[in-house]
């Protein structure tokens, strides 16, 4: 019975993290020195299971929803134009692994990427950053169990839109960056270490959110921001 | 016992009929007289059950996983250049119900879409229709199942890149990418009568396939429909 309490601690303070980067990004620096020592924040986690997830918020409280679904899903398609022969210039979509955070507590809405010059679509970015990043709740169990098909917009998806940006080397930002994505995506640790991965994140300029009937809603980004996933 | 050679006939025969297909795509009109009246092929189709899937075939053979990946993936994301403010020019990705076929043994490698002009991406298409199809093996089970991460390049994808067409209205093609989707999305059936929806699908001009590690392989279109899905 004791849990309770602490995990709305845990949320409340996620919360408080969330939105005060929003406000001012560089905070990273010393908010995150509560939790960092160097690059491993690992332990300090305030990791929360995934049982605990409490399903997506109502469809009418669409920034709620784009942050919910932006934080449940473990990857993105994201979309760029193609840079390469023989389809220069086309409209270009490719699977990559994301997390906005370690846990809801600490979800941010920044979708973190794991990224290596050698993937195709980072050359693309080089050329041109400017990206869409669609996540679906078709991608986990939700429209499944619900027999809601991957097209009906109660299967709610979302499409970020906006540049792609490379968070800098030796900051805090990427130690959080780091562990969001290492947490969730265990197997990242033993990528090859000759491709010269770097951590990247979209600057996102456009929310769209399709999670009923009528037509897709637009989310101002500050809302999103300001939203709890949960 | 006797379903086994029945099974046997029934994937040999739409293998035929997909390869047929690809050589000549206007035979479409004489080959689907067998099964088609009108436009209700249901009661006529072979479907095979799911659990009869025999899972993704080798790495190494790239064009059959292409074929795999696009038969089994139920939706894509489909890769646009927005045309709408304040997007306008960015790559954009949004979430489509595909079919290329109502089973295994009528797959014919096209992925087909119930499509209506109200759609964003249809909006998009309207001015270019240049488009690409990321559908990825993390969509389903097999992924997490086997551990893989879903950009693990072993959580096989593939990006079909071309251009969206209108399937032509009163056709044989049209009657088959009904049953192609409706069978597999029977929601579809329900979508409201005033959207204009129509069928539409992907000429495709390249087909990137990523299920191993040493980068993505380019299959030949032609291979691509040469080959078999299971």
């Amino acid at each position: 019975m004791k849990t309770l309490p602490l995990l709305l601690i845990i949320f409340a303070f996620g919360v408080t993290v969330s939105q005060s980067l929003v406000r001012n990004p560089s905070l990273f620096d010393s908010i995150f020195s509560i939790f960092v020592s160097d690059n491993e924040i690992h332990s300090e986690t305030p990791a929360l299971p995934k049982s605990l997830d409490p399903g997506p918020p109502p469809h009418e409280e669409a920034a709620r929803m784009a942050r919910y679904v932006t934080h449940h899903s473990d990857w993105a398609a994201m979309a760029t134009i193609s840079a390469r022969n023989p389809i220069k210039g086309y409209p270009f979509a490719n699977v990559f692994s994301v997390s906005d955070g370690p846990s809801m507590a600490l979800s941010t809405g920044i979708p973190y990427m794991y990224l290596t010059p050698l993937e195709m679509s980072v050359h693309d970015i080089k050329e041109n950053n400017q990206a869409s990043l669609t996540m679906s709740l078709a991608q986990g169990k939700y429209c499944d169990q619900k027999q809601y098909d991957p097209e009906d917009p109660r299967c709610a998806h979302i499409i970020l839109t906006g540049t792609i940006q490379t968070v800098a080397h030796g900051t805090k930002e990427e130690a959080f960056a780091k562990d969001a994505l290492f947490s969730r995506h265990p197997e990242m640790t033993d990528w090859p270490k000759d491709h010269g991965w770097f951590f990247g994140k979209m600057d996102i300029e456009n929310v769209l959110v399709l999670d009923f009937f009528g037509g897709a809603k637009t989310v101002p980004v500050e809302e999103y921001f300001k939203a709890k996933p949960f």
